[in-house]
């Protein structure tokens, strides 16, 4: 596709999550309509989408068919199995394509992609056995991670080798999946940038935000971070790099660690990104209709933050927090999960803390 | 309904038009689905809500069906069938009420309704008969505005009557339906208070827009408004007032003339409204979302303006701006209509001018 998609069409988006459900919400601020496919029964996104595809992505006559009735195709996770991808892209051109899917699905190739752009990750080395793992500790030391390579998120996938003797049961966990060690960094707090680049070339990034986690799992984002104007140009900077090498078309979201020698690329997410829900309430086109925005061809929208803006994710049993923080100053976005399970994401909050700064 | 409505829950929506679809987006953000009821096919707010019945008002098995699927029933037009709101009430509540409804839906009653609760309204007189018309004419002098007493929107069923030997063609313009003449009010400008009444019966008003009409049909709404402090504070104490009065449950349009004697109502609408769409795009909490959680017998949310902002309607051929408009500073809100008719609201703008003053 070369032309913008125009009032009507349809953007088809793989997965049907919260992610999903806002980037829905978008798309219909520009006239366009979602196709929601997800292997999940009433998925959040189904409330919102002019249409759903309950089936699995080994079923290629749903996939077919699905990429016969829309404009484009995108996705909401990174996780997509290759042969539906393969088979979709015979009929519709996917964005973010196939590149920057293939570099986030592999934590060895991303490493390897962000070192090979001159930008500093943590140390790293390939895990398969036992062997592989002492050799990898000798040369990075301990405390370090180790990490599945694919299908990693929230913290799921990794154990921490706090001393060699720890190695053993870490890479059991593993349960034999390619792995990746990564070294410590000794960083004071993690940022991360929410960069957009349109079919056009053009890039738009939001101003870093700054995260904490709690149990692995993104606690709070707050615009402005703590970051020296220097190290602000150099986080969108880095964004802009991994943006253009990758010939990239929507949102991506970067996350660095701060650190006294510069920042590290932790990782990247080629998709909106919960640490830029901010955008929502912080700025006048938010992450997710940038994402829309670059997927239907339109030129991006403007990324300037109009306020200070702390988000909160709301998990699991946060949602009995939910009558309280309705009574508060704070923009609630409830993701209409009927089910509460512990660490599940069903919420957030935003609250504009002043102007911006 | 005496209990709020939690996450899954389903808010039915008369009408679905572009109110009904950026109802269905704000309902969306607090976990709530909406199901629309609409005669017209492939309603604008069908792109987005969780379910649409396509059936007339005078469908009783339908408006059964939809009432039993639902969990609270509110409008998003307010010239509904009172047979199709007997129906619906028999099993559900309707919110804003069936007084608001009643009042706004005739302009007689309106106008009355306002001078008994000693707010000030142009100088009126029914009119069904020529002799009515000359009598009205007599009184309250020309120019003056011949409008049907109920279905008027945008500028329809109204005739003006520069002078008395326009009188006959104005009545037969009428085609019958029972009339009201006003005179002409000598204002300088039109401002609107968007306000909102919780079930809880607390009161929250969005700052005063002004408004600028073009061919009947509203053009622009800036904040803030031409207001002198003290005009401002009138602004929002006379929409509580008809809030108050009406026992109200929901967002009201209140169209307020600014003359040098004080402030004159011209008109209020049940529903969100036209002159509130720049609270998108300005506020923490807009007016689609505050109208949904007064519904929802939720909390109002915070009405606090954070910028200055001027909506523009997208009307009609509009529509061949977008392409340039995307390129700007500027937030875009298409309604998904397909056909572009002169006189329709395709969409509209919202640009942030600053910080609030």
């Amino acid at each position: 596709m070369t032309e913008p998609l125009t009032t009507g069409a349809t953007i088809g988006i793989l997965g049907g999550g919260q992610l999903g459900r806002m980037l829905s919400v978008a798309a219909s601020r520009l006239g366009l309509r979602t196709h929601i496919y997800e292997p999940g029964a009433n998925p959040p996104a189904g409330d919102v989408a002019h249409r759903v595809t309950t089936a699995g992505y080994d079923d290629a006559a749903a996939l077919a068919a699905f990429a016969a009735s829309v404009d484009v195709v995108t996705y909401e996770f990174e996780n997509i199995p290759t042969t539906a991808l393969d088979l979709i892209e015979q009929s519709r051109v996917i964005r973010p394509g196939r590149q920057a899917l293939a570099t986030s699905q592999d934590r060895l190739t991303e490493k390897t992609f962000l070192q090979g752009l001159g930008l500093h990750t943590a140390p790293y080395a390939a895990v398969d056995t036992a062997a592989d793992l002492d050799a990898a500790l000798a040369q990075i030391g301990h405390p370090a991670i180790l990490k599945t390579r694919t299908m990693g998120y929230d913290g799921k996938g990794q154990a921490r080798i706090m001393s060699p003797d720890e190695a053993a049961a870490a890479l059991a966990a593993m349960t034999g999946a390619p792995s990746l060690l990564e070294g410590f960094v000794d960083f004071s707090h993690e940022v991360s940038v929410i960069g957009a680049r349109g079919a056009d070339g053009a890039v738009a990034c939001f101003d870093p935000g700054e995260n904490v986690h709690r149990d692995g799992i993104l606690h709070t984002t707050t615009v402005p971070a703590r970051l020296s104007p220097a190290q602000r140009t150099d986080a969108v900077l880095i964004a802009a790099r991994i943006l253009n090498a990758l010939d990239y078309v929507g949102v991506i979201g970067v996350e660095l660690f701060v650190t006294p020698g510069g920042l590290i690329v932790n990782e990247i997410a080629p998709r909106v990104h919960n640490s830029g829900h901010w955008t929502q309430n912080g700025c006048l086109i938010d992450q997710f209709e940038q994402h829309i925005r670059a997927v239907a061809g339109w030129p991006l929208g403007d990324a300037t933050r109009h306020s200070n803006v702390v988000m909160e994710n709301l998990i699991g049993g946060d949602m009995g927090r939910v009558p309280d923080l309705a009574r508060t100053n704070t923009a609630l976005h409830l993701y209409g999960k009927a089910e509460v399970k512990a660490g599940r994401k069903m919420g957030h909050i935003n609250r504009i803390t002043g102007p911006a700064t």
